[in-house]
């Protein structure tokens, strides 16, 4: 198990994103997304108004930032470089790069974006007004495939979210409410990890502790995303629940459909039938099957048992440092891949070292039923990640 | 007090687009933005690569949603015709998007982007290789001022932070864990705020509680975005906390500098500079004021103090249904004013309804100082909605 990403993971990206630029025109190689900065160099920083850029030549690497995050780029040896700006609009944060890719001899730019996102209601020129830019989403591709020390991550935020959805267990009666229920085992959940992990301890975001728990319950449920209910819990309430933690940036995803006190024989049928489409679509994958065929498979069960009316949305997607990541399980991913340019064969299947969230669900006017797992895809198969009993029994709170 | 956007709000608020687009030739307005289809119509969903987009007519409002947000969009009777299409690749939400403004009889569309963002790895056609499509960003700018119904919830918004944060304080003591002392006072705000709600309590999101408090600290308060490290608390420690709550989507800022135990020298000189030039910025707010003069006034008291190398930021930022929101309290925003196109002189002022974070800070190499409070401008001066203590006996922890 490991907590923290080996500083040879970060010089391999940078290794990558250099040979890549190597087969353009461009003197450089841009970002502006706070996540990609993050997974090129470790700089882990809250994406705001304030335009963030990082810079990778063949010689060097270099970021600007606001002035706010100066001194945590400074503890950041694989940034030898570090431009600022005092703050927006103030500064000028896009003259600012401007200046900075000039003073590192970069006419030409291969960026993910023309200029800084319009977050929190920025609005600033584009870079394009200064040098010449064209487009590369490299980083976002490159996180499709996780190294075995990403996968290690992800199997570590696995085991804490495991905790913390066996405290959501423990707290859980009729009566409690989900707020109080949650934030009990996210609390517990972190204290535990916090505790045990000590020095290992990677912070990366400001908040709360870095495990968490808790649920959309009742008739929320019938929502794939409902929101949290102002509502105590009752006998026979099903729950849908979620579990993760935060691992150096990775996350995992852990969903059980449970039910308060006891379990009417509707539920029990849709649970079962849910259950087997996840049981099925988890046997299907592995290295080289097409992710349509994922999506497929639990469909073609979904007209057997005569419930494709009460499905919403298709059997899963990638995960990683991002809650949702590409690729997603879908019926038409392969046709999407064809549609867009540059993409391989290779695109359409699944490769060793994607990380999927398996989680087909149904959906009836009264409740929701949907486990979600989280499983890699491995050189010869497929591994488990997340690990909570997924069987009924288990699932009843008593 | 309020707990509830009033529903003529989201009358105006549908009245005004249709205003603006009556002075344009577009046969329809379109948002992608989550946040914007909240806004006009209180249907509030997690924006995903799941794309959605509102679109109004003279005649209709019209929504395309994914599958899985039907219900949720079926509530709400503002919404007069919902579009579905089943996921994403499949059911191409954009070409889905096209039908419907071909439905609508809408040729033209001004729309808050080309095309659905890039979310959580969406990719996907422009909206503009089937219709022909002008940008308008007018819910961003129509967010600046606050009518007196939003106003409520953000003092709703306050009341409750408040509380949260109140418990905050009595939760820490040297030897505490800030995760838990945070998820501690969240738990007992979160939990008071529901109970006393009850009904009156809109839920918008999914997750823990809807009251918040928490800090950075020691170390970590040198950033003004720090991490929230895996270190419990000593004697001597200072604290920057945050709180607040959502109330229907709305929010307010409550940080404080603290002290756990005892307070240096240097400390209380440090906190007396932070607090006079978080007076003279509040004192020097109203209509009419030049925004850029309510930086400046605290620019030059930092000069006399001689701590401007100790500034990293300008003074606040408008605040309500996202965490920061223009315009920004900065010297150079009257200037930002007149570069951008289509800006009025008014823009450079605060102007009745806008509800400010005032938030200047001071940085050394071993701790940071800073308060936040949230201050309304009304038609004939301020009102302050935050009201926690702001002097220094009563943030200091005992």
């Amino acid at each position: 198990m490991s907590t923290e990403l080996p500083a040879s993971e970060y010089d391999g990206r940078i290794e990558r994103v250099r040979t890549k630029l190597a087969e353009t025109d461009a003197d450089a190689a841009g970002w502006f997304g706070a996540t990609s900065i993050g997974y090129l160099t470790g700089f882990h920083h809250i994406q705001t108004e304030r335009p963030a850029m990082l810079a990778v030549t063949q010689d060097t690497v270099a970021i600007v930032v606001p002035r706010l995050e100066r001194e945590r780029v400074a503890e950041n040896d694989r940034i030898e470089r570090v431009d600022t700006y005092f703050d927006y609009p103030q500064g000028r944060p896009i003259e600012t790069i401007a200046e900075m890719l000039n003073e590192l001899g970069a006419k030409t730019v291969v960026a993910d974006g023309e200029g800084a996102p319009g977050v929190m209601g920025y609005e600033g020129p584009s870079l394009t007004e200064y040098v010449d830019v064209t487009a590369q989403s490299w980083v976002d591709r490159m996180r499709w495939e996780k190294s075995d020390a990403e996968i290690d991550l992800v199997r570590e935020s696995a085991r804490w979210g495991n905790l913390a959805h066996r405290y959501l267990a423990e707290e859980t009666e009729p009566g409690t409410h989900p707020a109080t229920v949650s934030q009990r085992a996210s609390l517990r959940a972190s204290r535990a990890m916090l505790d045990t992990l000590g020095d290992q301890y990677v912070p990366t975001v400001r908040g709360d502790g870095p495990a968490y728990a808790g649920f959309i319950s009742g008739p929320q449920t019938r929502l794939p995303h409902g929101h949290t209910a102002n509502r105590r819990l009752g006998r026979g309430d099903v729950l849908i629940t979620g579990a993760a933690a935060n691992v150096d940036g990775y996350f995992s995803e852990l969903e059980r459909t449970m039910f308060v006190g006891e379990v009417s024989d509707e539920d029990e049928h849709y649970f079962e039938v849910m259950l087997e489409a996840q049981t099925i679509a988890i046997e299907e994958m592995g290295p080289g099957v097409e992710l349509a065929t994922v999506d497929d498979v639990v469909w073609s069960y979904f007209e057997e048992q005569g419930v494709t009316d009460l499905a919403q949305h298709h059997v899963g997607h990638n995960i990683g440092m991002g809650a949702h990541e590409p690729p997603y399980i879908d019926r038409e991913w392969g046709t999407h891949c064809e549609e867009r340019d540059g993409r391989d064969e290779a695109d359409a299947v699944m490769q060793p070292g994607h990380v999927y969230t398996i989680e087909p669900g149904i959906y009836t006017d009264d409740a929701g039923y949907r486990h979600s797992d989280t499983v890699a895809v491995t050189e010869d198969g497929t591994e488990l990640l997340t690990y909570f009993p997924r069987g009924l029994e288990e699932n009843v709170i008593r």
